[in-house]
């Protein structure tokens, strides 16, 4: 086999430079002698890697000193309960966009904290799955908050407007498989949050960027290592952090910095996005129905017409070396995941393997 | 210099075998050509290396098919939040054992959620700290559970006896700092839980041994991704574990089973302490006023009768590749934390150095 490419939708690829180094310095980590999982999150060392990687972020992001930047546990599902918990006194009810799997999880768990408001829900308009613009719905004065996922990574939907509350309710964003894949302005959102295990390290860190006054409307009962108050206090480091996490994602964000930031990582993005999407668009042979304006960069999802050759396409494609093609169990066929670490390379050899399958079987 | 001997309190020392395994597939796991960072929590491969983790815990441990292991997020801290949501149903109230720092930080959490009756407090008596035995307080029938803190990672105390409620209320266990560091019996637990930071793995996993009559308990608005339930049903998958970490500490449980189990591993524990307190103890240079029974066999704490010369005891130390040997924050002096993965050796060079040092500056 030539090379491997990782389509896994998460935990997903890692930067080889960055597995490479990790592995390099696995025993012994900033001359220590001992591994960098091995010591205190309170000691010098790992303090400075720790804000090495928050300022990095900050760089990569323009994010503003109006925003505390959190590195905590619990992946993205741990902020379907912390944004309820944590913004609860800022009013009674939230409202949320429906645009996919993810969005819909995250309204269950948000009930259990406060009444949720549906705003809209994506649906299928002349065969292709739509998600209905800001101008079509409202984000009432008196909402807690707004929140969206603007990348479903199971459905293949990428959101590229960002809605705005005249009124000034805070926008809260999912971004866990689409954050650091392009230039986004920060400032429009109350709270961005990300499970790591996507574009940014490891499976097990969730990032939050809240902005520094909506840290004031937690209930008295939000758990201490989820209260973003007392983790903005303590640097993120209430509770032992995650810290090979931290250390790794560290890592990620100086790959990002040396090869151009998001700006150059949005241009190659769009690059492989485009070449996967435009070998299903020109072929009969594989179908993707998400209407174009909403299709997704991160996860390109897609069906064969043949749906009885789905196995052998999987199987071939993995001897081929392009692993973890299979759609998610909720929607089926095939999903590529194309986060920051997938090089133009794999894409090619993904789309090459695709026209020659056809060729084959079609 | 010649060995590094890492005393870190947590993030600990790992066994060397287990960084080294780690280190050699960690471009290329289990022959996939990627990392094991970089797969599905869900797939086959990870699915069957999670498995193997939890059959060798519960081997090492001996764990019945009465109890559920969950590997979760949110570290010890996570648990003082959980324990209480998830046997809210079980009583009003429950139940804690003060025996230092955790024990306390533990009430904190749990009286958002409970109303939290203690029922004994260490203290010093004739000037040695001690826990009241359970034969001086008594387990309410009512309560929801008992809590305590078998290790004190802290102060350095360990407390041997298990409490016993005649009236069945559930035993709830933090053994964050000394689970795998001998044989206990699970059967006198409701919940056995850890994070994984000293005796298991790296930072960003807990364990949670819990017995499968207590899982109906939980309040309605426990987060799902902490709600034992939820998280039993889905093999700790309901969210996306952190795999690295879970991988990890299936090669630190290997390692355990390899050399022999808790048995093999209590007696090194048992040789390691003696030797460095009987030092402290036949010196007139240190000293540690913790009495005898309840000194703990992981975290050594002891003082320099001459405090000012604490910073030179630790860079003399760290230049003899004694690391992290200062004592925390809240109690100061010194630390030696000898877990599992601190050979006898580390202890020799850690007596052997202070011996020395004693006689230069004694």
């Amino acid at each position: 086999m030539e090379s491997i490419y990782n389509f896994s939708a998460g935990p997903a690829a890692l930067p080889k430079q960055v597995l490479s180094r990790a592995q390099q310095e696995l025993l012994d980590w900033n001359g220590l002698g001992v591994s960098v999982m091995e010591i205190s999150h309170r000691g010098k060392d790992f303090l400075a890697c720790a804000e090495k990687a928050e300022a990095d972020l900050r760089k990569l992001m323009s994010i503003s000193d109006d925003y505390e930047v959190l590195f905590l546990q619990g992946g993205g599902r741990g902020q379907f309960f912390s944004v309820p918990m944590n913004l609860a006194k800022r009013g009674s009810f939230c409202q949320h966009l429906l645009s996919g799997q993810w969005s819909q999880i995250a309204v269950t768990e948000a009930k259990k904290y406060m009444d949720v408001d549906i705003v809209a829900k994506a649906s299928l308009e002349d065969g292709m799955l739509m998600v209905p613009q800001p101008d079509q719905w409202q984000i009432k004065k008196d909402a807690a908050y707004f929140h969206y996922c603007p990348n479903e990574t199971v459905d293949g939907i990428e959101i590229n407007w960002v809605p705005h509350s005249k009124h000034g309710v805070p926008i809260v964003a999912d971004m866990s498989s689409n954050i650091l894949s392009k230039t986004i302005d920060v400032n429009k959102f109350g709270i961005i949050y990300a499970g790591a295990q996507k574009n940014i390290g490891p499976s097990g860190l969730a990032i939050v960027i809240v902005r520094k006054d909506l840290l004031s409307y937690s209930r008295e009962d939000t758990p201490a290592v989820f209260d973003y108050a007392q983790q903005a206090k303590d640097g993120s480091m209430y509770n032992t952090p995650p810290t090979f996490g931290w250390y790794l994602a560290g890592l990620v964000f100086e790959w990002l910095l040396e090869n151009g930031g998001l700006a150059e990582m949005e241009k190659l993005n769009n690059s492989k996005a485009q070449l996967l999407y435009s070998t299903i668009d020109t072929s009969e042979f594989y179908q993707n129905n998400i209407s174009t304006d909403y299709r997704s960069k991160m996860n390109v999802t897609f069906h064969l017409n043949e749906t009885s050759l789905d196995k052998l396409f999987l199987s071939e494609a993995e001897k081929a070396g392009l692993m973890f093609l299979k759609g998610h169990r909720f929607v089926g066929g095939m999903r590529a995941s194309i986060y920051n670490a997938m090089p133009l390379e794999g894409v090619q050899a993904l789309t090459a393997f695709m026209q020659d399958f056809e060729k084959k079987h079609g």
